[in-house]
């Protein structure tokens, strides 16, 4: 971690592309926010709200906007885009491995598996016939690839991730632990005495710098791929059925489930716990509040909602009498109109 | 697979008990939709709204009801319910292993384990003391499966599932990777300084033919088992809280979450996302749509709901706002029906 | 498993310091419910309702108030807490391993790791490097540990869990399999072609007494720690977002998720299937009902709920084109009161 011995600030500035005011040779040990921040630390500024603790920070440097900066008198990094500079700065703060770790005897590694340059593969990983993974991709402990996978150069594949066969995965992948890729779809036929399964015969894509949180499961499609596009991110726990297709750059929040054969466009940004039911079409660019429920195509971006607010439960118990009440109050109501006409 | 070298249509004929109209040699790779189709492929027809697509598709055959292939001439499978024959036709394509696996020497399997004819044990695998495994079943890589629990023949337990102690499980179970079974029930006595965890002491029984979805979770029961009976199918990351019961052929759609204690009848159809609180009985062939809370028991058959419609942010801001005063909405009704009077 | 040859009931009275009323020699194997007991068992009368069972059951002992005591003739034990009592003797019922386990050969562990002493790690379980691993701990099979976390003592950590590097676990922690503690949060900054990772530099801290249900996710924090403080008892599939703060001695049932930043206080009770958004807080002793959204901070202990009751679909569906009329309606209702006066 570089942490631990620190960064010259110049070295920051270059980083991010920011104009360094101030002392260049600083050493930076990490990234902290501006209340927070002690000496060897650097905070920014994006929400205008914190700039209260501008003047009392204890932060060696802070990132700033060109107008904030103006009455700032410490070090400073300028950049149109705060935010942004401090995103890109976490990377050179963030963990790393301290060697390459190679493949671990312990991994139980199909002969037939093809593994690119300075692939890593932890310990007790099985992965089976006909893989690829290509260069620079880790594998973390306990991973299961199926055979006839293949994982793009330079992922982060967690510890304790199932990937399924037939799935197909682009550069760059990050799946957190927990990840399972490509079990079947929910799809059964009905018949006089129960359920017959249909066998999903489909795989899964997934395009590059594509990030899936833990726990989140992506089903195989039945008759074609669950597709999803490069730049999409995914939070935990969030349920991808089988056929679904998700649009570039799209993000979802945890607990979201989507359901079978439905497509959501690119930039779109699904909040936590939200129900999407099956064969519907989401256009881009739309956004859906927490906890709402899509039971219908969306054809036109903007924001959606569902849902009631929240109150005290001995408020709300009377609202939800009300409630069930709605259409005989609308009919009261049409009664005096009426009568008053 | 199947669908590499091909089967003459004469074969999917008998397989499903379909009639046979046109040439019983055809060679069919694989199944598609209608408009998807190729040539070498077989479509079906099962909703009305496809029938666009039945002239123009590129299928070598198509699966048709008796009524719908009066009018077609290329080559087709007849039989009432094409659906089901669809679903049936999946597992002459699905991929199969080439070969019997066997059990991987990196299994580790106490020596009081049974396992019964042509089981396979993936690698990486634990199987505690005492465990029964039915014949030609199949234990995916990585799996946990806990002392003095029991599998039925013929079942799929993909790699990275977790078996705790005890459970009992039917024939031809299909559980999908990181499903969990058998973790402690959430009970405990409140004290004067926190909570004293109930030791769940019961088991976990499922019946035959239950397929279980990625990710679920099925707990155990404090002082009786939980219960999944034979036919039902769950899907992804559903809750089943501890003692639970599920009747028969009953279908449980993705990330819905049933409290402890609850019983659920057979035949009944849980969309995704439901929640269900404990301690409830609901009765047989009972639907619940999307998202819904039962908050009591339900004594009758029928399809049940709860929430409100999607709308934009902006107009439901409106309504929300408007749902907080349906009290005072009711009080001024009544006032303005007693002014009329 | 001390049922099988049964323990005294004198020993059960010592164990939980209740009053003996009756035979103290009498073996009792296990519990169960009043109605389900059968000879050899030890039942409890918690909730007045199963007071009718009493005079009936088989159970060879009960466990009573004393007001209930006073009409019972059969052997029991009198306490003023029945139900703490029954939870308090579980833990004599509970499976427990027969032998000290040992570290199982297969398990692949740093050898700068520190394990206490009694501690059980079981098969294909990896470790990293600096982990410490508190006295009489046991790490389940396939379980992943990654560097420089700690685990304090007398913890139980079921198979398949997965504690990413730098976790700071207190004693007597359950998680139980399926969990993922330690993933990236979900944060992300845009840009103009999409979003640029911001790489999670602080952990999850996690009290004493602290159990976590099957397939649990709890993030690390961006620059601060997430934080679960001691006494909290989380169900399955619970979503703890980086940087979320949880008071001592909280419960939150299944399937709740909590988004980044958010502060619960101690002692409250999330009920399942709950939504909290991000950067809220919520007071002590709060109550949320099942599956409400929580969209805003609650500054006063209580109880709070959202959402509309469970209805057929049939009726719900005027409802909720009523709900979507609620604007409308007030502007009618105003209408008339303006006629009115």
């Amino acid at each position: 971690m570089a942490g631990s011995v620190g960064l010259p600030l110049a070295d920051l500035a270059a980083h991010v592309g920011a104009k360094l005011a101030g002392d260049p040779d600083t050493l930076i040990t990490g990234i902290a926010t501006l209340q927070d921040a002690h000496a060897g630390q650097i905070a920014f500024l994006a929400n205008p709200k914190y700039r209260k603790y501008l003047s009392s920070t204890l932060a060696s440097a802070v990132i700033l906007a060109p107008d904030q900066a103006e009455d700032f008198s410490g070090n400073a990094l300028v950049i149109a885009n705060p935010y942004h500079a401090y995103a890109r700065l976490t990377a050179l703060f963030a963990r790393k491995p301290t060697k390459h770790r190679g493949i671990h005897p312990s991994a139980v590694i199909a002969e037939s598996v093809i593994l690119g340059q300075n692939v890593s593969v932890g310990p007790l990983v099985t992965i089976e016939e006909n893989v690829e993974i290509g260069d620079g991709t880790v594998i973390g402990a306990g991973c299961f690839i199926g055979e006839e996978s293949r994982i793009g150069a330079d992922s982060l594949i967690h510890p304790n991730v199932t990937v399924s066969h037939g799935t197909r995965v682009g550069a760059r992948a990050i799946f957190h632990s927990g990840v399972v890729i490509g079990g079947d779809g929910f799809g059964f036929a009905p018949h006089e005495s129960g359920w017959t399964k249909i066998h999903h015969l489909a795989n899964v894509t997934i395009g590059d710098d594509v990030e899936l949180g833990a726990g989140t499961c992506v089903d195989r499609g039945a008759l074609s791929d669950t597709v999803i596009a490069s730049g999409v991110k995914i939070d935990n726990m969030v349920q991808v059925a089988h056929g679904v297709k998700i649009g570039e750059n799209t993000v979802i929040a945890g607990c979201t489930a989507i359901a079978g054969s439905t497509e959501i466009g690119a930039n779109c940004v699904i909040a936590g716990g939200v129900g999407i039911v099956g064969h519907i079409t989401i256009a881009e660019k739309v956004t859906i509040t927490a906890m709402s429920l899509v039971s219908k195509s969306i054809t036109e971006p903007g924001s959606y909602s569902s849902g009631t607010p929240i109150t005290s439960t001995r408020e709300w118990r009377k609202l939800a009498v009300r409630f069930g009440q709605l259409d005989e109050i609308n009919r009261r109501l049409k009664t005096l109109e009426n009568t008053d006409q």
